[in-house]
């Protein structure tokens, strides 16, 4: 075979927001797979704030994209040619070498999907790592109790929107979220928030007082700053704060002072911890029960907004950190 | 009965540091002991950094000290009076109303103490709220393990001091220390430290670098600000900081800044705790008896500053607050 295909490569290393600079549509010449390899034809992509991160070139437990390579990501692809037993021409498997048309993809690391269990779109949004991001953050790691008031920052976004209806369906008793725009606002009380506020409108601090007058328990942080400081004046005694993402420093070209009032920390006595969701795919099988069935019911609700072809790739991303989507960001290939 | 005693009441709040000003000294008439209660003459009192917090009247989760009133905290009082079977004139005790020459108290929340096991100073010191608050703090919130490297602030400093050697008898690999003074330096090496520096000498985040190269599992922070944030840089995957207060923020007559790097609790998955002693009494047993044979063994060493005369609490107070102590500061009555 000789076949070609197109894939987005990082060109140069963004320095505050990125632009579309930043990124090549390349083709290449598409390798045959080898023994026990498979090759697939990617129809879906993924678009995640993590991927900020991962093209600066700075130390961290992630390595960073390299220049002049493809970036990767989530996505789900067709197989169109496989060496090995496991996988055959037609099936349709996720796997994390997005951001290209052809992948060449080791046996390990690709997942078989079932389109009939749920949309295949699902599978890069509440059945995957958006989902069990979400799930794992409020029962592993901030220790979610029946009757605890949550707040979630970033609810409109794609692990916002899933952890503020994980925690009703976990039996909070009051789900508070803040979003960036009156649209969003009136989505997440669709979704069955209890209270929704525009962050843009007032101090945030103001904001979460009034929608969650008596404190909250928990805080599902997507945001940092102004919303961590908010939440830490909100939390009530042994509140937790997990700390999903810090989207408002992503961008800043200069070190983000942090919440001024951390030494509420010691008179509540909270905890604050950082995760990832690979420190937590022990949960999997248990997720997948319950995300399976909520979604069977109708009782977990999600969006999309999918940008279509490759080329828009780029775009798409962009639009993310800039808040454009209403749930999960997905390019069609 | 129509005994007289002094008494330091709290005058004015102080707005940032506190002067001497904030504080009175009061002659009363003391009240006889009622019935289950029992009159003490202090011998000696302690003051904490703490009770800076308490001169706020900011609601908070303990009680602001009243205008006008006696301050309150940890002393020792032989007993004069009893009116109770439990105790007998002559008996030493430990009780939490100090700032006073007699006090009458309740049976409950007065413990009766051994001279013949520790000296009687020691009762306010390493076998007092200090020592148990060093040794939740590590056990209980940072969960220390053997073998892990720990950093503590305000090393020197009372509950600092007994913090970095108990994470050594614990087993800790190496034990950094940080103080404001050369002298203090050289004591928390011949306390056990693997390394102390003096945080005046370069920025914090430089001198902890130098001082454990490769990195650190647990903090114990006593200071906040800019220690905080240089731990946060120096902590390893999965470490943890046990902040047991912020020295450095509680004169701020503005907000203080947070770290500006707490992003890093999620790529390195770091768990910040607050705590306060009263939330870990339950160890109070199990620690009691491992200070106890610590002491006799000599592998527990402690300093104190002494300063003579109730008068001269409020300076004895203030010179804590400007770091002039070693170790723990306390007022002989």
């Amino acid at each position: 075979m000789s076949r070609t295909g197109h894939e987005v490569h990082l060109a140069s290393r963004p320095h505050g927001w990125p632009t579309l600079e930043n990124f090549h549509l390349v083709k290449v010449p598409v390798p045959d797979p080898g023994p026990g390899q498979l090759l697939v034809r990617n129809v879906l992509m993924s678009v995640d704030p993590y991927m900020r991160g991962r093209m600066n070139d700075a130390k961290s437990y992630t390595p960073p994209y390299a220049l002049g390579e493809a970036l990767d990501g989530g996505a789900i692809g067709e197989v169109v040619a496989s060496e090995t037993d496991a996988f055959r021409p037609g099936d349709l498997v996720q796997h994390g070498k997005g951001w290209r048309e052809y992948a060449v993809l080791d046996e390990r690391g690709t997942h078989r999907i079932d389109p009939t269990v749920a949309p295949v779109s699902a599978y890069l949004g509440p059945l995957g790592g958006i989902g069990l991001t979400a799930y794992a953050g409020l029962l592993d790691v901030a220790a979610l109790q029946p009757g605890d008031a949550v707040f979630v920052s970033a609810a409109a976004g794609a692990v916002g929107s899933l952890a503020g209806q994980i925690a009703k369906l976990k039996g909070a008793s009051r789900v508070v979220g803040s979003a960036g725009s009156d649209e969003k606002v009136r989505r997440l009380l669709e979704l069955g928030f209890d209270a929704a506020f525009n962050y843009r409108d007032q101090p945030v601090r103001r904001s979460l007082a009034e929608a969650a007058p008596e404190g909250i328990d928990v805080y599902f942080d997507n945001v940092g700053g102004d919303h961590l400081e908010a939440a830490l004046s909100a939390l009530r005694l042994h509140g937790r704060v997990a700390i999903c993402g810090m989207i408002a420093q992503y961008n800043a070209t200069e070190p983000v002072p942090g919440p001024r009032n951390l030494a509420l920390t010691i008179s509540k006595r909270l905890t604050l911890r950082g995760f990832l969701l690979h420190d937590h795919l022990g949960l999997r099988e248990q997720f997948v029960g319950e995300m399976s069935g909520w979604l069977r019911d109708g009782r977990i609700r999600y969006h999309e907004t999918v940008v279509e072809g490759l080329e828009n790739a780029p775009s798409a991303f962009l639009g993310l950190l800039r808040g454009e989507n209403l749930g999960k960001m997905l390019v069609r290939l």
